[in-house]
């Protein structure tokens, strides 16, 4: 077997042709959405109203275990993928650890992680149904460059509401946007019914993603042409997601190594759920039991502090029920600065996962989470992005447990991207004036009761 | 022949294992640094007291064509390199050209640059030499980040003088340096004596290269334990650079591909020195007669308004003179947006090989430089840096011109780094109102005779 080196990039022909589709692998399968008026699970009908009818369909297979990826979508992917897999021989020697570390890195494109696999996939199945344009909701941003990269390529409209203090407080994020052709609106705004009527209601509001997801949504089904696409949380998501797991764990193979745990940080889980997706499927199927791990914020607990009920996906609550690990819909998340954690709910598959006892879920607090992000950018030279850096916090802890145990486990861990546009954070964290919220019981609506 | 893909890799085995020195098959050789007080060319002595001395062996040696890459300086290589060669089929696609077009993309590491190339090498040999510090100038940002990644991984002390008009520009990019661990100080500043003579002289001053340079050279020259290091212009940083063209052109010549136009941009040289070298000395030895282009703003034109004299390198005159394409030490440049790109003069290198005539120049305007960055961003995905969107300007219009006589050539262009720490300058061009200042002869030193 060759040394292995720093980092390991697969050949175009070795890049996946298919997403891999979890669902049809697992034994209990995720519960429906349900449409809140019938009760039911909603139909392939109904789910088209809003999005793309290929991608409705994906939302709601779980029998096929691979879905070809379309080869306009691989070949964009050719943009930017393969990702590395990159052995941090610089970090396990920092740390003095007989750990083994690999971290999947998706941040070397410009929407600055792993978001756009999912945007290229949606942004295709809209062109390819003849669409206009898509319409979306972002608050930290990287979803929404992600799309309007896609669309951009696509030559599709691209309408993005973007929470307006996040507007006001990101214009760089906005500007790569309008860059990329997209039409960047601050939510709540005058465009739309809903937007005008919380702005006369409260016309001081900053808004929240609760009302934009209910602006983009309103603007989607009611412009001809148009329909609804989203980041994070659903199952057509973590498929197409699936591509950085896939990528991983071939990469990982040609050098004869498998990971013995796996490591990533959880929003709504896309990244997550796509780089575990064909681990979980060995684990499942009994060919390995590797040790899986979300990483939540301790200020946006959903795992670790919230229930696996049904509850809505959106503030307002405009979109299907799930079934998911919540902590209520009604949920106001503070203002940490892994915007794209900020979540109150998780996807289904990973809720289902988790309550299987498939795999682990921790809870880290924002500062030691900074402290590990300056850490790793010191001695590995990637500055990540707070959301990823709850991973990187979550790997260095098990590192560390193995300097004490003296065991050489081999740990992989998704670092989804760069955090050139969280400096504003950084600047908190650097001058000492970054906090640690911590919801009380009272202030999860789940546990109201 | 295997088909090209879209990104070319080298493995780590094929990566330089020594920089190649160009000025040793150089007929001309580039005219000696001159010590301004004896009017001799400044000994190696000399140049210690502000370099550390292996560099300062570097900066005077013409005659050893390589120079071997220490082993730990290639370690660190191997974090972030070898950088891709990328074939910009969609690019090409998109402008219906028949030439084939290649970019060595050198962005994918924080410091946004290949700035990096040099910086690890010259801190360490600064930590080899057993210093405790060393203090540098920086105009977008680029090189300074990149240094303040290096001294953390090395653990020096790094003390950065910023362009004044780049500080207020980016403020994020400070953020970037501070949690490196460096001290970032805008220039002209009070810390020094040069600064506070720039600052009585012209008081409203955005700064410049020139200035930022006499402050770190004070600073490193009164301080025990500290020497000066600099991202551009010196020889010693050229060779560094190589590694750019040495793996492109190992890269190609893996797919039987060779350019037949190399293209880059020019502030003080460093990546378009690097980039050429390789092809440059087979230009001089008669094995192939490439066609070498420098892009550079026309709001700071130094190989096509400058003359080809002797002149000081700072605007402060605390630095040695040296023979090159400069537009007056005194020269102060517009506030473009393409920071790294305003400098007085150019490397004493790439000066003598543009009055050989081995290479030419083009200067380009700024907003003609952002239609090009917008164009590529949305067609490649990359979101270019303003300097490195010089070259892609160049590019394409190489490109329409092989559309127009319908010969298919290789182009290859450096793509030196992204633009995530410039979304003002691009906010200033989607909003219109970005200008396009040209210098009058008056303004600028050398022709005012």
């Amino acid at each position: 077997m060759s040394e292995i080196p720093y980092k390991i990039y697969l050949e175009e022909s070795e890049m996946p042709k298919a997403w891999y589709n979890l669902r049809a692998d697992m034994i209990n399968k995720p519960a429906p959405l349900i449409n809140p008026g019938t009760k039911e699970p909603v139909t392939l009908e109904e789910l088209s109203h809003v999005f793309c009818t290929e991608l409705a369909k994906q939302e709601l297979n779980d029998t096929d275990a691979y879905i070809e990826i379309p080869e306009e979508i691989r070949n964009f992917y050719k943009m930017y993928r393969p990702s590395p897999v990159v052995r941090a021989y610089c970090l396990e020697k920092k740390l003095g650890t007989p750990a083994k570390i690999y971290y999947k890195f998706e941040g070397n494109n410009t929407s600055g992680s792993h978001k756009l696999n999912s945007a290229i996939a949606q942004a295709y199945y809209a062109k390819k149904q003849g669409l206009k344009g898509v319409t979306t909701e972002t608050g930290a941003g990287q979803w929404g460059t992600a799309l309007s990269m896609a669309c951009a390529y696509l030559d599709l409209d691209c309408q993005v509401y973007m929470v307006k203090c996040s507007y006001e407080q990101k214009p760089f994020r906005r500007e790569v946007m309008r860059t990329y052709g997209a039409k960047v609106t601050p939510s709540p705004s005058n465009t739309t019914n809903v937007g005008r009527e919380i702005l006369a209601k409260f016309h001081d509001t900053t808004g929240s993603l609760g009302c934009a997801i209910s602006e983009a949504v309103e603007a989607a089904t009611t412009q001809e042409g148009y329909r609804y696409v989203l980041g994070s949380v659903l199952s057509q998501v973590l498929l197409h997601q699936t591509v950085i797991g896939l990528e991983a764990k071939t990469a990982l193979e040609k050098y004869g190594v498998s990971p013995d745990i796996i490591i990533g940080c959880a929003g709504g889980g896309s990244n997550l759920g796509g780089l575990i997706s064909p681990f979980m499927g060995e684990k499942i199927k009994g060919i390995k039991d590797y040790r899986i791990i979300a990483v939540e914020p301790a200020s946006c607990p959903s795992f670790t502090r919230g229930k696996y009920v049904y509850d809505f996906c959106d503030t307002g609550h405009v979109c299907p029920q799930a079934k998911m690990y919540t902590l209520g819909s009604e949920f106001m998340p503070s203002a940490i600065h892994a915007g794209g954690l900020r979540y109150h709910g998780m996807s289904t598959i990973l809720s289902q996962l988790y309550d299987d006892k498939l795999m682990e879920a921790v809870a880290v607090k924002q500062t030691e989470v900074f402290e590990a992000a300056r850490y790793f950018a010191q001695v590995e030279g990637i500055l990540p992005a707070p959301e990823s850096s709850h991973a990187i916090k979550a790997a260095i802890d098990e590192a560390k447990k193995c300097k004490e145990t003296g065991e050489a486990k081999t740990i992989l861990f998704g670092l989804t991207g760069t955090g050139y546009f969280d400096m504003k954070a950084y600047e908190a964290f650097n001058d000492g004036t970054m906090d640690d919220y911590i919801p009380t019981d009272d202030e999860i609506p789940v546990l109201r009761g």
